[in-house]
């Protein structure tokens, strides 16, 4: 059972502290392992990835094979159905109609002290994208991180992804098609992200890691980052639904259900103004559950870690959900629009009860990879930025520069940087002798 | 004496490479050590604070005497003469100016298919500076970390700053007056970032840590990092100067000092299309170290990591300055605005021979907190996009979902989430019961 919670009662605020700091997740110790792994690459490069791939995907492949090859993927795209070519098509379009908008613009402006200023925007060179293969192994993670690399400009767009017993995913090769990508390669594990970082014979390295993968994996792109550019560590997934009493509780039921089945740790929340829909709402989910294929797994989430939570009214409900800053949040009242800006911290919100999460996950537009663990207090979803750099642009003229120098050679003396402020005392002589 | 290359010569490019990898800082390792602060300044709160403060930096405080006093900051600002005052305010005032332009905006739209899509900008609710004592402590990266914050609406900003022996920087104070901080923690170290990051009973946590710090302020962030969001670590600063002949030696050579008086770690390179005028600066270098303050630390960084390289042309040079992507990038060439769309990698661009780096440090109006070592290849200085973060937003009307739901279920079935497209098709089944 989950916790059923209420505002009003007396422990409420220590009921909910302790939903709040549950630790769902278990970081396994992969550290060492992972350390030795990467060095392991470093020194030995393609050799050694032959060997890692042999030994965890029980697959042997000699350094030529580590690619797969045009006609490769070809034969892989032929085996998907039109109808889910179709599918992926639709979705890949809207993601991409998406992120096209946040390309952000150049500006260039000159000050009134007759400065030039301004910022550039250009794309990270190369990007590599990883791509976890068997049960987790998601065409759409593929979409959502690929087409925002393409969309920001990456020329060099490459991904890992581990082909256990020879075995690839059909639309995994469609999806990376549809998006563009440039290089596919078959090896997987802490040995991928250690080959994108240093690059090996056969894979050379990017400037940038992003995508989803398991413990070995994160704990790779923990380390590496630095040498490149890493997305979030993404944690389990997690949903917060606020709903009034007008809804049907087994469309509630079905979007707290769709988090938790990703995961045994995922977490699905429930706020609600009417204590008898949540209640609906649990006996809904219950019902669900005998019949869902994967009712072990939602079973345990939302045993452990779900929760139905009675509020006295929706302003109470926003306070508490930017408690959580959850990553998906689901507004299924009268007025979502007006509640929606009450909030202040979620990685997505999705308005009405016309819009369930899975929509976001697949064919609504935004980007799925969005920030866990409470962290959308700081940090948000995948976009095109993550693959793009801002360049800070200055030009003095003489003027300007008798304008603002003096400010820079006093600050530059207030702290010792004698060089700082020598660099404008010679410029602005200069322009005294020039009078 | 620093390296010279020519890019004509046989060994050049094995040359440039050792210069690209040479491990400019050796890190400390303080991982243990600061491991066991933070849980201590978890487990204890202020009283570790104070313990610790005592222990570092020689000061006797009550948990009480932790804040500064607003009577205690007017006391400090009082001593700031006027014309430093008029310094700090003329660049608070320039970056102020420069940072409310980045700004972004919210979006909303309704597509094709009669979705409503869109996402909103949220400011980080509470934001902590770390500011260096002693020796680095520079208002300049107080008003380049707090004005973007305070620009961005964060509502709760709050510094630390270790006073050894009870020393307080007035400059310090006056810059933290002028951008608004709202709260001054006279503590350091891994200290800090740990009361920041788990807050202590005078402390509140906050939700975003910035600011530089020596080898143990890195190490707690890295370990914080996840529970708060930081910025980036950054490295030794590193000037790259790309000049023609038609330069004052003298200016340039000031110009790769100011950043080598930083740090022994410090690296500048001059790219010169003309190899007399590459030797005229190195003679100027020489001649300027021999009257700077900071000769000791600018001439340790020229003779380990400096480099002069003659280049064929500006095209080769703006070639070479990728593969740096350096921090500061000086362009004093005749025509800087052709060169520097050449130019992909670089933290900033410094336009013209009017324009000394140094402009930048202070009253330029862009930050001068930038990627360091390289990572110009994938991010980027701060802005005020590091204190918002983007919540998407998406609303399905009945007939847009009847429009896109169907490949959304079918994409689910794909990838075996059965809840997933269960949250679609109950809904869509009652959009075809209405008919």
């Amino acid at each position: 059972m989950p916790v059923f919670l209420d505002t009003r009662d007396a422990d409420f605020e220590a009921e909910f502290v302790k939903l709040l700091s549950a630790k769902r997740e278990e970081s396994e110790d992969v550290n060492d392992a992972v350390g030795k792994i990467i060095a392991d690459v470093r020194a030995r490069g393609d050799a050694a990835l032959c060997e890692l791939t042999a030994h965890f995907d029980r697959l042997e492949l000699s350094p030529e094979g580590l690619a797969l090859s045009r006609a490769e993927v070809d034969a892989e795209v032929e085996k998907v159905t039109p109808e889910d070519r179709s599918a992926l098509e639709h979705a890949a379009q809207r993601i991409r109609a998406y992120h096209v908008r946040q390309m952000p613009q150049d500006v260039e402006w000159t000050d009134p002290e007759g400065a030039r200023l301004g910022w550039r925007f250009t794309p990270v060179a190369a990007a590599g994208l990883y791509v976890p293969g068997g049960l987790a192994s998601y065409p759409s993670s593929l979409l959502m991180n690929a087409i925002p690399a393409k969309v920001a400009g990456v020329e060099r767009l490459a991904i890992c992804v581990p082909t256990p017993d020879g075995v690839i995913n059909p639309l995994v090769m469609l999806a990376a098609r549809l998006s563009g990508v440039d290089e596919i390669y078959r090896v997987g594990g802490a040995q991928a992200i250690a080959a994108l970082a240093y690059g090996t014979e056969t894979i050379p390295a990017v400037d940038k890691i992003t995508g989803p993968g398991n413990a070995y994996v994160a704990a790779a792109k923990r380390r590496v980052f630095g040498r490149v550019g890493i997305d979030m560590i993404a944690g389990p997934s997690e949903i917060l639904v606020i709903a009034d009493g007008d809804n049907d509780p087994d469309w509630v039921a079905l979007d707290l259900l769709s988090q938790a089945e990703h995961d045994e740790s995922a977490q699905s929340i429930l706020l609600t103004t009417d204590p008898e829909f949540g209640q609906a709402v649990a006996r809904a989910v219950e019902a669900r559950l005998e019949t869902l294929d994967r009712r072990k797994i939602a079973g345990a989430a939302w045993r452990d870690f779900g929760a139905v939570i009675t509020v006295r009214d929706l302003e109470e409900a926003a306070v508490l959900s930017d408690r959580v800053a959850p990553e998906h949040l689901e507004l299924c009242v009268e007025d979502p629009k007006t509640l929606s800006e009450r909030i202040r911290h979620a990685g997505a919100i999705f308005l009405g009860r016309w819009t369930p999460e899975a929509i976001g996950d697949y064919v609504g537009g935004p980007n799925h990879v969005l920030p866990t663990a409470r962290s959308a207090r700081f940090s948000s979803g995948l976009s095109v930025l993550d693959f793009l750099k801002r360049t800070t642009l200055a030009e003095m003229t003489p003027e300007a520069l008798k304008a603002i120098g003096p400010s820079a050679e006093r600050l530059a003396h207030a702290e010792s940087l004698q060089a700082h402020g020598l660099s404008v005392t010679a410029r602005l002589e200069q322009l005294n002798r020039e009078g």
